[in-house]
């Protein structure tokens, strides 16, 4: 195998690479020349992924096993279900994407994760992680109840692997015993390290010695006789007694092969053609263990396989950077300038150390730091039995993650009025991730949970007041701010001079209202202006400045309600609501996201597309305008 | 042991156990006394449950066991995290709520499940399966950091075992080391029976000839030695090679002890006195196996445990009951006919089949009935798979477990638009059982989110009808539906006339509009009447009948719209949004559940005070008439 030290500027050759548009073009190629396909097929995403910027480490890691599953497999009718998405560029290069990948993540270019509606070959589409066991397990079902002889696999990381949901359907597989493959992508990382005792399971089986000597022995297994995975799997029964490997799976119902090299096309070649051959004769779900390395054939990607999670793409003329804090260094520092001042602090986060930015803290409070996994059910849950024994727990979570955790924030931390502080990351639009990533309905499926405080920062500033301000609250409370960067506000250091529950008068203005929320709040202040409008910074959606909004709607006309969610639920819909109950009689725009899912591209395309620029709010409060007078 | 077979109709004599007014209390008998106990204590659970009605089976279960642990720990000091609840009667009775369990599940009674608000002793609510782990982890993690030497302990079903939050605490907790005690109730039932590779992996634990021979022999060193555990876990270790017991939970860090007989006071103290003196040399959780039968001690339910799992109050005089079905019965009816004639047709439960009513669909078409466990996320995306391959898979889910799958909903259904009915039943009002199993917020999580139909049935022929609307649609589709019984309305073979988004006309008035979802166009009915107001049976949330609100805002002064769900968010929040972006100018008034967490009490009583009954919805439309002229 080839070994790269830097990201090719300008294409490499890859003629054998170029001849691939399906994967029946795969096939024609020798075993050997899988090899020759791998190198060329890894210098082409070098090059791809430095010219577009995207994911990057996952990708290398699996390029022999992509080639392998294509080469064996027969998609699309073998449907093969990638966990997560971000390893699934070489399978993108390989099912008729090649060219296309140099525009990934941007408006009209590829999706960063497999997306039904772009290629047949995109099984099931995906962006969360440890779905493709559920997805893979409805496929095989399927195919049974279809009497199709279709194959069914899903590719999982070891990171992923720690997620309920990944377990509920091994669970339920392994009783269902339905005909499908799980393989295991262990290369010892999720985004961060892999963490939690599955992970500590997996570590154990493949640092042991006697599993060293069934890998080799396993090697000359398969080389050499034609029944090979039958007598392999003699073998690990043999060694079973002495080292247990992949009991987890086999006690959940699975039938164990492993581990195997992630490397060698020919090995895995030869395991997977067994298991596709014998899959049938199994009497239940295949768990096939493999070991790769993230960011293989990529030197500083294989010394630094965080970092290289993804990469920006490669400047030509590097200018000079702003060096802004981003939203989630405001919740970071803010994190570990309270927890040096209050030792019942304590904060989880669920696989997301760099993302929220709370390596810091980890470093400087590692006993009070916990990194549960990908594992948002149990982060809020066990924050909620900290929070019962008087601690003071803060979750760091995306948006889109806490998705994951509906039930636990409302059945085990709002139900019980529990002291928990929620840092809601990546608020709204999200970009270049697509639909799957966008945080765009948090504030509707928060603020109709009952004892939930709501709140949305204007600015850096007004953010980490926020976050003080929930933390000294007691009961829960969320703040929810957007990805990347703000306005490059400073963080003060004076007493907060406002309380939950009250809003800020920015702007006196007539007639018209602008009562605006979080990110909004900038980008309605030259409307405003033009409009000689009020603007109002509304802060807290729950609960709501109702002595404001009381006001307002005595001395204007029209009342605007703007934020970045969806408006089905929103912001404006909790004003409206309100507006109702007190009886007002005044007329309200709500500006929001729309009912629909936004593709990738970046912020600002989908702010513009959403109507949420400064030129197109004006021009709605205009047509509004006219159509009331 | 004690064996009942009727259930005691007056006050049985239970000496031993009324002395008991606190866990201290009971620390003053000895271990034989304790047998007794058991005996008085199932007794009055007997007679105490057959006065007031309510769960029933799982207590009768872990009689043994409570005893034992507040025997042996130190509650409040000692935290215990019962899971799911159902079982915590005897708990209850043994910490001060004896007299009051008569009253049980009523207004001003006691609450089904553990509640903070209730004892110190019950140290963290619930309702919801598979949260103890979590809940105790975040305790044990609390004495941690405190250098408090309290215990931390969770007990956790074989059921709610399977669903994944509690295999990303075991998993948490393994890795973490953490000192905490998780014991395994171990009955192979949840309310349903038990499904799933764990289930089948502990199964095979217990049924195993060399298990019982460990069993035995580790009676006897219990029963001789002085440090027996530490030698029960060598004679452990030993036949470890032989039938791996507990492998599972060792393999994600844990110490695992067992399997033990749960009935047995004597050897229980014991376990549990050795586990407490040893949990800190331990270098990691305890995880102890005991095998307990349902219904234990009362014929009638080891003979039905499900029958048994809650039972109704004894009526004094049977009063003829009226045959009328419930929803669930409706849905469980459509369901076969619709299976008859449609070969894709798939149904799933998370472990609810009777609840359901998928009892008849899981006898007629086995293959395509699919109980999950309690695993409600893989339960959507396993759906999602299946309809990737063109099978209709329905699933049917209560809409407060539905909050455990929200983002299987959005991530894995909805953004793909994929052809997935969604069956919520006891959405809305559900009584007896108190918040955490409250349906009040569905409408208000699922309208915000792009691509889903959402249906309300005002009676059980419109809710067949929805069934099959929503059958019919490709995409993904939701009827939520109450739980109980409706009006008693046949369900008709006509075709459907009306199609998704029609709403109906019921009554026509003037000025006043009341636009009615679900269950609340029977409650609005007379209120229209009596106010010579416009009645309209929306039936649909998503999308909303804009014409008929078109129509309607042209005609009257005021619209009423009404819901049984939380009005921040829900359908009426849907309408103002519709108004505001028609520019339509008209005054509304906003009906629905409030926002709190209403406790528990009979589904009326519920109604009435939300002011959701008829005489209350007529003072609420005349208060706001007179408001606004």
């Amino acid at each position: 195998m080839k070994s790269y030290s830097s990201i090719p500027s300008s294409r490499p050759s890859t003629p054998l690479l170029d001849a691939i548009d399906t994967p029946s073009d795969l096939k024609k190629l020798s075993v050997p020349q899988l090899s020759q396909l791998a190198d060329q097929l890894r210098e082409y995403l070098l090059f791809s992924v430095g010219q577009s910027g995207g994911h990057f480490g996952s990708g290398l890691g699996v390029v022999e096993l992509t080639i392998a599953l294509h080469y064996v497999f027969d998609s699309p009718n073998d449907k093969i279900c990638w966990d997560v998405g971000h390893q699934a560029y070489p399978h993108k290069i390989l099912t008729g994407r090649r060219e296309q990948l140099l525009n990934i993540r941007t408006r009209d270019g590829l999706s960063a994760f497999p997306k039904r509606s772009e290629s047949v070959h995109d099984a099931f589409g995906v962006g969360h992680s440890s779905t493709s066991i559920s997805a893979a397990m409805g496929y095989a079902c399927a195919h049974r109840l279809q009497n199709q002889k279709h194959h069914s696999i899903a590719v999982i990381g070891d990171g992923a692997l720690t997620a309920g949901m990944a377990f509920e359907a091994l669970s339920h597989a392994g009783a269902d015993k339905t005909p499908m493959l799980v393989i295991l992508n262990d290369n010892d990382m999720s985004i961060s390290e892999s963490v939690g005792g599955v992970s500590n399971a997996l570590t154990k089986i493949i640092s042991s010695k006697t599993f060293l000597n069934f890998r080799e022995n396993s090697k000359k297994v398969l080389s050499n006789l034609p029944h090979a995975v039958s007598i392999a799997r003699k073998a690990e029964e043999h060694v079973k007694g002495l080292i247990t490997p992949g009991t987890l799976f086999e006690e959940l119902g699975f039938n164990y092969i492993g581990p195997v090299q992630g490397h060698d096309l020919h090995d895995l070649v030869r395991v997977l053609t067994n298991i596709k051959e014998n899959i049938e004769s199994y009497s239940g779900p295949q768990f096939l263990h493999i070991c790769t390395q993230k960011g293989k054939g990529f030197e500083p990607a294989e010394d630094s396989p965080i970092a290289y999670h993804a990469i920006n793409k490669i400047q030509k003329h590097t200018a000079p950077t702003i060096k802004a804090k981003t939203y989630s260094n405001i919740f970071g520092q803010w994190l570990v300038a309270k927890a040096k001042v209050d030792e019942n602090l304590v904060g989880i986060t669920p696989a997301m150390r760099e993302g929220s930015d709370l390596v810091e803290f980890s470093k400087q409070f590692p006993t009070r730091y916990f990194d549960v996994a990908i594992a948002e059910q149990h982060a809020v849950t066990f924050a909620a039995g900290l929070a019962c024994q008087g601690m003071k727990p803060v979750v760091a979570i995306y948006s889109t993650f806490l998705q994951r955790a509906y039930d636990q924030l409302i059945h085990d931390v709002a139900i019980q009025d529990l002291d928990v502080l929620f840092a809601i990351d990546r608020a709204g639009i999200v970009g270049e991730d697509g639909a799957t990533h966008a945080g765009n309905l948090d504030i509707s499926f928060i603020r109709c949970v009952p004892n939930m405080i709501l709140m949305t920062p204007k600015d850096e500033n007004e953010c980490a007041q926020m976050l003080e301000l929930g933390y000294q609250y007691n009961g829960p409370a969320a703040v929810r701010y957007p990805r990347g960067k703000g306005a490059g506000v400073e963080v003060s250091t004076d007493s907060i001079n406002y309380e939950i529950g009250q809003s800020e008068l920015l702007m006196k203005g007539q007639k018209i209202a602008i009562l605006a929320f979080g990110s909004m709040v900038q980008n309605a202040k030259q409307s405003a202006h033009d409009l000689n409008a009020t603007l109002v910074n509304m802060r807290f959606i729950k609960p709501l400045d109702t002595q404001m909004i009381d006001q307002i709607s005595k001395d204007h006309e029209l009342i605007v309600t703007i934020e970045e969610n969806v408006v089905m639920g929103g912001a404006g819909s909790a004003i409206n609501e309100y507006l109702n109950q007190s009886f007002a009689n005044i007329r309200v725009l709500n500006l929001g996201l729309p009912d629909a899912y936004q593709t990738h591209g970046t912020p600002q395309e989908l702010i513009c597309e959403a109507g949420l620029d400064t030129a197109s709010i004006t021009r709605s409060i205009q047509i509004a305008w006219q159509k009331i007078n």
